[in-house]
């Protein structure tokens, strides 16, 4: 696992500080109106912009983060760069630096005092159905426990694409949808806002390496640049009447929320671990090629309105039947072409336990078990003014490896979607 | 329907050419290695950054076209400039034009010593399941004749997000695809190359205004800059492994190939008609509001790599069901942004007799009816050689607005997708 790496900044050295200089996460703040690239240290984020101005940082071509694109240039000139660049800035912040204190803590900025934006921009969004654990839970409310997994569950990854335009930063407010219902006791569907609107913990790769064709695991695992938390919110009875037979649309293209800060792959290295054990072998071209998933610790708090944030949900990454990269490896099995800032929704990541389900579907049985907050209100889906707060962490020795809060707040459906 | 607008450009005169003054799509042309906008007049292409350049096209801001991505930053302008451009370019290449033919003169080039590139940049991409033929075609195959229509799929047009990186434009190659594929006779899946390959007939609808709520379906087709012809490459075999319970994915994700040209909806404006008669009201969001379809005479041929070009199938883009306004409107319901590229297939369109039908899957039923192509060979569904072309004509009174040809070659799958 390694040990804290120290800074001189002294609050990256806490061992409960999400951002040691062991992480080195990449986002993007608003300076003024201007995304600007930046990575996170202790409570502060450091300008990296600013950095490349001083001359500091001189890796790769050495002006990737002048502009508002400069993360995904950054992506798409690959993982040497990636580890460049990483070391660099690990040189850079070390306690053992004495010499580039001063002109770099001019490009410090509190975070506290800082609007993120987007960490990067999404060239294309796809989701993915690969938690067993959630799987079977869905699976089971709708066709039995006999028949909870789909015959091609086991073999493959499950996935459909998502819509880009619709993915968030933290902190964004997400509108209550309309869209067509039908009721089970109604022969025709209405057009009202949705009674049953979640959300679904998961994580989300982002590929750095564009492609062309066919990638094997392997490469496939070389390509993801890093991760996101992802909240995608989902209208269950839009879902419901939509989904046959082409798969969810509008039911999850309001908005997906993601973390302000992709860690990256190297940052998560020392985390790696295996998949779980499997009844069926994978084909060759998805079989494991080494561990792929990692050891990261999630839980979702839900804010009432008016009252304390309740835990409802933990769970970790590691529960995932496949991997990011095994999840790119069969997105590519077509010919595909994957690009810089493709985003991959990991799916929901429920644990075997009823305290470890990741969506408000699993956590109240379909609405017929609601959940009770701490502030003695219940749930059965989401309610308006609710603020779902996406947390994950990888726990070393000494250190923790964060990704900042994914965070969005429900507002309540428009009066009238149309202007009359 | 309006009669020829005649110009000094003699070619585009003919009743017969494509690309009358009437017409005046909007595409991409490689000059050396930078995709360059133009339009079509007769037989030749319209540089019009070099128009631009020599002052005469200065409606706007009146530098849309100095880059490759012209084409959208015009499109994001709006309708009016739209119009605005329409019109200066009509009034340039009209036959009463006597002054500026010599400077604009210098800006034709042969449309046959030309290479087409994409006509845009797709934003993202959104495939319906709209023709009421195809879809109960194919559910007659799946679920039986009783059960054909899906219980939503006369309330709402059924729509998946497509994979906008693998659209790609007329004449380029597409390679078949390898493919989780499972035979009813054995227990487990293989990866082999698809041997049920397929095209489908579609037109697709190009947004040209971006939005960020819901919209009207007035208002959708307000926003709609354009149309082209698209052929939705399918491998069935992998779609019917993989389509439970989230839809198509990779059976789609190989190509959509679109016709080099976006035909504006001006253009279209005096070949609009109405949608069929439907037997369930749309709900009100959903409604017609006048006539969005249009009269385009498709056909499609099939050419065997050693033999002349078959016609497998004649339909007309007025049999959807629903319209692209309808469509896109439908796809704002939720609150999804919609962004200027984004596209918008229309779904396979077959009309009611046999030889309408827009792809092998009908044609063949399934594979059971092998078609007989001109030259005495038969297919079930594609052979490696095998170009499609897919046409399209609006006919106006002695004029002809066309798309210039949708074509691909199919090569044959990879020996070995991964390296050993």
């Amino acid at each position: 696992m390694g040990s804290l790496i120290k800074s001189w900044v002294e609050s990256a050295n806490s061992a409960e500080t999400p951002f040691p200089l062991n992480n080195l996460p990449f986002g993007r703040y608003f300076d003024g109106a201007v995304k600007t690239p930046c990575t996170a240290i202790g409570d502060d984020i450091l300008d990296l912009r600013a950095v490349e101005k001083t001359g500091l940082l001189t890796v790769g071509r050495g002006d990737f983060f002048q502009h508002a694109g400069g993360v995904n240039a950054f992506m798409e000139a690959g993982p040497e760069t990636w580890s460049a660049v990483r070391a660099a800035l690990t040189k850079l912040l070390s306690e053992s630096n004495f010499e580039k204190r001063e002109a770099l803590s001019a490009c410090l900025r509190p975070m506290n005092e800082t609007r993120m934006a987007m960490p990067f921009d999404v060239s294309e969004f796809t989701d993915f159905y690969a938690g067993r654990h959630h799987a079977t839970n869905v699976g089971t409310m709708f066709r039995g426990a006999e028949n909870a997994l789909p015959p091609n569950w086991l073999h493959i990854p499950i996935g459909y694409n998502g819509r880009a335009s619709s993915v968030v930063v933290s902190g964004s407010d997400v509108r209550r949808p309309w869209g067509q219902l039908k009721s089970p006791d109604h022969d025709v569907p209405a057009f009202l806002p949705s009674r049953r609107f979640d959300f679904e913990l998961e994580m989300g790769a982002v590929v750095g390496m564009p492609s062309d064709g066919p990638i094997s695991v392997t490469e496939a695992d070389a390509a993801i640049f890093g991760y996101v938390l992802l909240n995608d919110w989902s209208a269950r009875d839009i879902q419901a009447w939509e989904y046959q037979p082409l798969g969810p649309f509008q039911a999850k293209a309001t908005a997906t929320t993601i973390s302000p800060w992709i860690v990256t792959a190297e940052a998560l290295d020392p985390f790696r671990v295996d998949t779980p054990a499997r009844e069926f072998a994978l084909l060759d071209h998805l079989k494991d090629a080494g561990p792929m998933l990692y050891d990261i610790e999630l839980d979702v708090t839900l804010s009432p309105k008016n009252g304390a944030p309740t835990t409802v949900t933990r769970t970790n990454y590691r529960e995932m039947y496949y991997s990011a990269a095994q999840q790119l490896a069969h997105h590519t099995t077509s010919g595909c072409p994957m690009r810089t800032g493709d985003l991959l929704g990991s799916g929901t990541i429920s644990g075997p336990e009823k305290s470890a389900r990741g969506s408000m579907l699993e956590l109240s049985w379909g609405g017929k078990e609601p959940l009770t907050l701490d502030n003695g209100e219940t749930r059965a889906f989401l309610e308006d003014g609710d603020t779902l707060t996406l947390s994950g962490a990888a726990r070393g020795d000494g250190f923790t490896i964060g990704f900042g809060p994914c965070a969005g707040t429900l507002l309540p459906a428009l009066n009238e979607p149309y202007a009359v």
